[in-house]
């Protein structure tokens, strides 16, 4: 059932083509819009606060990404987030790092109560400093692309940041978990490359955008952890290294269809 | 007869091995410093406006790329332009986005009465925005990746601006156009896959700046959209995606010397 | 005995999985990142000044690559130089275009004067910019990666340089010289095709810091050029051009263990 649902949003996806604003750091803007294109995504990304009105004006759906946070990208964030709302165009907040300075937890916070987004997603001690869980951000603070803290944290952790923020939370890890109201999804798609490439939880947050533009936040959400899971298992199969690894990602994207979805996503509803 | 000019331009890049200033967005800096250094050429990405001057006198030519546009990448194109007009090195720009926000367009306009170009490369929006074509700037605004608006279209474009701001003009597109003053060149080279991966026209600019600094702009531009249409005709071969199109891509880029597009190049004057 | 060093040092770093706090430029930022967790450090790359303390605090080391170098960039420099002088982290220092800019080379000197480095990594004209040796400065510039000048020339500047600056210093060239106070070394791993790859030599300094964070100083900066060039020579194996051999070496240096180099390591200690 979830899985029809995830097929047909991603292949509702692919065949609108929806512009996805991004405002995110360097380090994966590369990989953001090569996987926004390789989905069947229309990236356009563009973070000076003098044009990210036009731009959000444009696109279908926002994407607002913490990593190399700085002055101008904040701003460009706040702007663009007025528009956004102004327009109702989904948002999606990815707080890299929430938990590892306070100068972007208090930013995302601020917008967190400035704007409503559409989804937030993030791996667990981003979400757990959102949600203030000080001890479980804590607890698995190392760096950003390290965060899992059990999957009954997680499930927690979504539920409390679902219900504070009033949106759909996306906790990525070893499991990953999607709560909205009274929903909850675990999905167990994926494999641990994933976390030895830069970006891959860029690109989830990036393709939730891109999801969001053309249907329910949720399944949105659900949808475009299963798809990088799937990628990444697809990846796998032949991958000598980080490096092929990261090419097969793309090749998967390229050619993923509604169809591989509901043949592979493990997707439990609970 | 041009076949023979663009190979030609080619072989004399490649041997002479050009030092391109390039100011661009993050999104693709990397992409077009591996593709000149693929090619053969020499990148320097710098763009504070406190070193742009020191950069631009060792350089043999500068491209203005207006991703990720802002105001410091902006003062560095003030005053590396200024440089590079004193010193008459050959200055490529790429007004990417110029067709979607006011800010780039009123920007690029700027500079466009400031500088005289050796060379403008866009897409047909952005060149009808530079042209002030609105009509068609608008009928073709879908990001940045989709500007197609027919042969007949992109070559008026193609002349109109030549015409109006004194220099070589590529649009780019399904069919690239390139114009100056009497000589107009129709290219049809390509695959569709050159348009899901980010950073190819940014690419197709850097690489006119290359051959802009060893010879005739006209040639050069021309030159340059022939031989990235046939590198991504050789990437197509063997991608399974855009993950390994991608990698052929530069691939073809390191292997490729004037035979190839000699023999390659699909090229019409009229 | 040296090669012997170095495979344990390496070893070391895979199984700590040090955390590496990156300021580093947009163009190769992607490219480190992803070769540190190939080879199995942990980067966050963070270059706010106004998150630059609570990241250096939570490292294990610190890097400053200073391309794209600009005033924020260098606002979070100087933070975190500060905050790592406090905690006694090494900080590796690559003055990516410091014989290029006065601008570049006056803040790499500043730098220099506040801070101890760990190490300083760049090629022959950054490093003889930095110790005063203009000819040689004014004799390899020609962008920012093209550099070598001589063994005989290097490795005089990699002992002055060392001297000047109580650090070890790394000159990368066709061969590598790392000195520091009485030890010298000279690697010769490496193949052509590393100088066709942007980011290169910033993967070098990067690796430098996560072995920095785990063993002596002089022994990480021998280690991380041996990597690397033992990765290029594998990469270059079945590679058709830059861009497979791009991908090739981020597989080796996902699969190279201590093994790897103990075996293959070109060594020389003088």
């Amino acid at each position: 059932m979830i899985n029809e649902e995830c097929a047909a949003l991603w292949d509702e996806m692919r065949a609108r083509r929806p512009l996805v604003h991004c405002i995110t750091n360097y380090v994966t803007a590369n990989t953001v819009a090569n996987g926004l294109l390789a989905a069947g995504a229309s990236p356009v990304m563009a973070d000076s606060p003098l044009d990210a009105v036009d731009i959000t004006k444009k696109a279908d759906s926002v994407l607002f990404n913490m990593g190399t946070f700085g002055k101008d990208r904040c701003r460009a964030m706040l702007t663009s987030g007025q528009e956004a709302g102004l327009t109702k165009k989904p948002v999606v907040l990815d707080p890299v790092g929430a938990g590892s300075t306070e100068y972007r937890l208090k930013n995302a916070l601020y917008m967190l109560r400035q704007f409503r987004f559409a989804v937030i997603r993030g791996n667990a001690s981003e979400i757990a400093a959102l949600a203030n869980a000080p001890s479980i951000a804590q607890r698995s603070e190392k760096g950003v692309d390290s965060a899992y803290v059990g999957t009954d944290g997680a499930k927690q952790l979504a539920k409390d940041a679902s219900e504070k923020f009033s949106c759909a939370v996306s906790v990525t890890g070893k499991t990953d978990i999607v709560c909205k109201k009274d929903r909850l999804a675990l999905v167990n798609n994926g494999v641990d490359m994933l976390s030895r490439v830069t970006g891959t939880g860029c690109l989830a947050s990036g393709l939730t955008a891109a999801l969001c533009a053309v249907g329910d936040n949720y399944i949105a959400a659900v949808t475009a952890v299963a798809a990088m899971g799937i990628a990444g298992e697809l990846a796998a199969v032949n991958a000598k290294g980080t490096g092929s690894f990261y090419v097969n990602l793309l090749d998967a994207l390229t050619v993923m269809d509604g169809s591989v979805i509901l043949q592979k996503a493990k997707i439990e509803e609970i």
